[in-house]
């Protein structure tokens, strides 16, 4: 393991030991949703994106305890729309970090409903935390549209399904980057700009770290394109190569995983260099940026 | 058309305008999920939540155009909650106020996406209200307490799938009168709530408002159970007749109809009482209350 690695796990135990902590033990029958919530959220994901929101809140030396709230509710937020995706509506995935997808586990029903539940729980959790009521104002319409269906994730999944990938685009690579920048761009976007925001940012540290998680999110995204051709399954834990099979366009389908992975290592090195002016305090999110090029899940 | 009816029209009329305001035309692709999301939000309800809302924060002297974003915001988690409810997974219901249901005039996949969608606009919307931060974090906290899964409308809905009733259940009307509170009358008490909030109510005032919100519900449901089996299908706008069908349990299969009835009568007229201490300016709130009683659909 490497030392990104260590702290990425060290981090991840902390945190989900905290998600419980969200979840009181229950046997009430109008729980049935709140249970697979926290089946979903507990599911053993890498928690990349609360740990970005850590790490960029920690540049300004804002205290662990006051961004995790916000981190919980990213999560939360993120766990929902894991759940939905997966739906056989839409993606129709059995297998989710190795485990069965909430509608396996439970059914569809209760998969909708822990996903609504995990959306509305995110809000709830984040106006709890104690930070001002401006920041959690802030926060809230920043996460909404990071999240919406206007300019945000529901946007890019809007795309990414309705986009015709049998058809040749004249111009793929922007529907592409338009759909990534939407679909998994924004809610990488928000752990950075939320970190500057709870640590009372000027505006030139924020615009700096939205570039940089901007680098982040495309890079992420190819390598994400990389593994679904090259991964194996049981490492990743979810079922790969369904890109190819559904002839989707990303970026590996139109310039080759070679090429694909050199266009991650410039933005990688790039969004290195961005935060060169956070100096040791910016350690961890370097090597976190390095590690998207060497993960293997 | 009785007096309340016309208000009622007039008010849901200026509403339906206002919530246009909310979706500006566009053909953007990525836009297919915010088109579905303006379909089911204008499939013409009877908006009688945001009218709670504000006529019980004109109680207060609060104005429309204050109120209004916080009504609009309870109408998208409303709408939410239908296009969801309605889905071949939960209710399966293809017609809703007599016209195609969202899952119906896209597909699947759309009208989950909407339902999310417009769940994360609610709270960007309440966000974007023209009140004081303080107010927007308690607001928010209130209505995502109301909509969730621990104590919530998500309960409610929990409750409303999985109870057997086809067990016989000692407790039947306990049960009921649970499952009701939380998946209808989480969502008529908040609009009373908020008023008094935007209002800066009184803790007396708001409990009072409180109180009659929960008759208002209990006197709804029962009336709704009454439409279903009593109702007509083209007037209500939705298939009747399906909680006999599926042997549901509610306040007509345990009363009887007219038992029921005298039961929302009595609830109805100590709502009317409790409001009488704000004089002329509830007329709008007891005639509401009293059409409850009468309404067809």
């Amino acid at each position: 393991m490497t030392e990104i690695e260590q702290i990425l796990s060290t981090y991840s135990q902390k945190f989900n030991a905290e998600l419980e902590r969200y979840f009181p033990k229950t046997a009430a029958p109008e729980h049935r949703a709140m249970e697979a919530m926290r089946y979903s959220l507990l599911n053993g994901g890498k928690r990349l994106r609360p740990f970005l929101l850590h790490q960029t809140a920690s540049l300004f030396d804002v205290p662990y305890e006051t961004a995790l709230p916000v981190a919980v509710s990213l999560e939360m937020l993120h766990t929902y729309s894991l759940i939905h995706d997966d739906l056989p509506a839409m993606d129709n995935d059995d297998l989710r970090r190795g485990k069965p997808t909430c509608h396996k586990a439970y059914d569809e029903a209760t998969a909708i409903l822990a996903g609504d539940g995990l959306l509305t729980y995110a809000f709830e959790v984040l106006n709890s935390a104690h930070i001002t009521d401006a920041k959690k104002v802030e926060l809230t319409l920043m996460l909404a549209q990071a999240a919406g269906a206007k300019a945000g994730m529901i946007a890019g999944q809007v795309l990414d399904l309705y986009t015709d990938s049998h058809k040749l685009h004249a111009n793929a690579e922007d529907i592409i980057k338009h759909t990534e920048e939407l679909k998994t761009g924004c809610l990488l976007r928000y752990p950075c700009e939320a970190g500057a925001v709870l640590g009372n940012a000027t505006k030139e540290e924020k615009n700096l770290l939205i570039k940089f998680s901007r680098n982040l999110g495309i890079a992420f995204q190819i390598t994400d394109d990389i593994l679904d051709i090259k991964g194996d399954e049981k490492v990743v834990g979810k079922t790969l190569k369904k890109d190819k099979a559904q002839h989707k366009l990303n970026f590996v389908s139109i310039y080759g995983a070679d090429k694909a992975y050199e266009i991650a290592v410039d933005l990688i090195e790039e969004a290195e260099s961005l935060i060169s002016t956070f100096g040791q305090k910016a350690d961890n999110l370097k090597n976190l940026s390095r590690y998207f090029l060497t993960r293997n899940y």
